[in-house]
């Protein structure tokens, strides 16, 4: 069963991104309009949207709801405001490189229309952010295709975060290489770690496979090693935020964590993401910034405070997880394995 | 500066059990009176007091609470209702030995005594219950005065759930370590893992520590590979609930993940338990019940549904880390190194 839009544009020029609030599921299913390229950039910061691929996708189609109020200004005011409206929802969040990658593809599009009007130009826009949307779809599927074959016949997988549909425009990274594997016949139960200290696996992960009709069961993350011990798991499978030049991958914070547990378990660890995740300009995962997030999500993680006033938190949003500790990364390319300098030069060629 | 008892007898025959509602911390210090058997059943169950050595002087001063009605009964009667309450007791949680083995001191004082009233073996088992409570504190220091040179002289150390006051009658078991070692002059951070689900690391470590001035964070589970990965902290000390004749650990869900993970990093990894926790019955950590609790503590954690409905989750309460993983078991005696079963058996001759 398909599930519905992360996201979507309704009507032309004008139009609306509608979004599904992810910050309210599982309890509700709320679609939301973002009408201000503010609205956007506040969806984003607050991870009502979220995921890198479904973060580039809602900045791109930001970028339209900010400049579509200045179809009929006049060239310069209508360029500045496009280089606003991009130096504005570049801020939105630091670790995704889609995000980035996003907004420079329809930063290259108007810079290539230097004659255009705003309208015309708007209107490439918008095409540029919708084709950005349907490769992802397609980028998806290509990666669920590649990935399929790496899951077990039959056994448990384990997930972090989430890495599916609603981080996409499609069926998901890590995801997709699950449903696929299922829809070609593997009998998988996934395992999805909560993933603290937002719960995108217990509130997200959980809700996707489990809309498919996929068995899921949820786990506290400390309770992964467990899994692995037990041999319940056989493999692991993950997205990613970005990776850089050496295979180095952040991802949600945690994520490293089970690559040292899969390692030591002798779990395969397999990282999927389109190749616009790649940040070639980072030469190691040491480059990548990393996003520190407010307190308050662990001191008050759902509305009720649970560590003392005046103790201090640590809240990194990512970590990153070294090459060496990746038995391949999934894109919708193929397999880069193994994963080092050389496989990922050769994989990335144009 | 010494924080609040744990538990403690209030009055003499007939008294009540007085514990700090651990529930209920931080947002609230409530201490609350047990005077039936049912209340200290229902306490041990539902985690007001916890923490192995916590547990079973609770359970000493139940058995008290559920006899003291019976002092003018015909003995016959009275033994009947010490074996139900003995038995009742043992019921309320499976994993920690510490409670079985409190029972059983009781049993064997009033056994010992065949021709005594009801009055005369209720005063000697209240004896027997004040004096595994003083007994648990002057092991809790021991264990700091023990431990207290493994810890590094100065930088981070982790632990995980909470070893501290707060699971015992004393100043701890893992943070009688810490807290000695800071006594001692070293410059200690606490890092604390929140300990999902139910945020012993996050609720409880971090207000002992706040409490005596010693600097604390909280961080999730799923962070301290990277605490460990970027060197803020270089030992790692937590307690135990049983342990058997090999050296293996039963402890809070998510220790045998820091253990590997400790491994994985070179950073040593200690368990500190009074000798009451080794269950030598038990040839492998792969006797050793385990407690599986509600869904409800993932699903519900923070008074908000995380968890889509019928989506299945698994809870265990504790898992079991291997004696290879721990490079010493601190006890009251002194240190168990290397931990295997030669050296437990050495260590705990009579």
């Amino acid at each position: 069963m398909a599930q519905p839009a992360t996201l979507r544009w309704i009507g032309d020029l004008p139009g609306v991104l509608r979004l599904i609030d992810q910050t309210r599921l599982p309890g509700e299913f709320v679609e939301i309009d973002l009408q201000t390229v503010e609205q956007v950039w506040e969806a984003i910061r607050a991870l009502r949207v979220r995921g890198a691929p479904a973060i580039g996708c809602a900045a791109a189609y930001g970028v339209i709801v900010g400049i579509q109020d200045f179809l009929k200004a006049a060239r310069p005011e209508f360029d500045a405001r496009l280089q606003h409206v991009l130096q504005y929802l570049a801020t939105s969040r630091p670790t995704a490189v889609n995000l980035f990658w996003a907004l420079d593809s329809l930063r290259d599009v108007a810079a290539s229309l230097p004659t255009e009007t705003p309208a015309a130009i708007a209107r490439r826009l918008l095409d540029e952010a919708q084709a950005i949307e349907a490769e992802d779809r397609k980028m998806c599927t290509a990666m669920g295709q590649h990935g399929a074959a790496l899951m077990p016949d039959r056994g448990g997988v384990l997930t972090h975060c989430n890495a599916g549909g609603l981080a996409t425009a499609g069926d998901g990274t890590a995801l997709s290489v699950i449903f696929a594997a299922v829809a070609a016949g593997k009998k998988l139960q996934v395992f999805a770690d909560e993933t603290r200290p937002l719960l995108q696996g217990a509130r997200l992960t959980a809700w996707e496979c489990h809309q498919r009709g996929i068995p899921v069961t949820v786990v506290c993350d400390s309770m992964a090693a467990l899994l692995m011990r037990d041999r319940k798991v056989s493999a692991v499978v993950v997205g990613a935020d970005r990776i850089a030049a050496n295979g180095d991958v952040a991802n949600k914070v945690g994520t490293y964590s089970v690559a040292v547990l899969a390692k030591a378990h002798g779990i395969p660890f397999y990282v999927a993401a389109p190749s616009s995740t790649f940040d070639l300009t980072l030469d190691s995962g040491a480059g990548i910034p990393i996003e520190e997030r407010s307190a308050a999500e662990i001191t008050h993680g759902f509305g009720k405070q649970t560590v003392p006033d005046s103790v201090k938190v640590w809240n990194p949003a990512f970590d990153v997880t070294p090459a060496a500790l990746i038995a391949g990364i999934i894109t919708e390319r193929g397999v880069i394995a193994p994963v080092d300098r050389e496989h990922v030069t050769q994989h990335l060629k144009p």
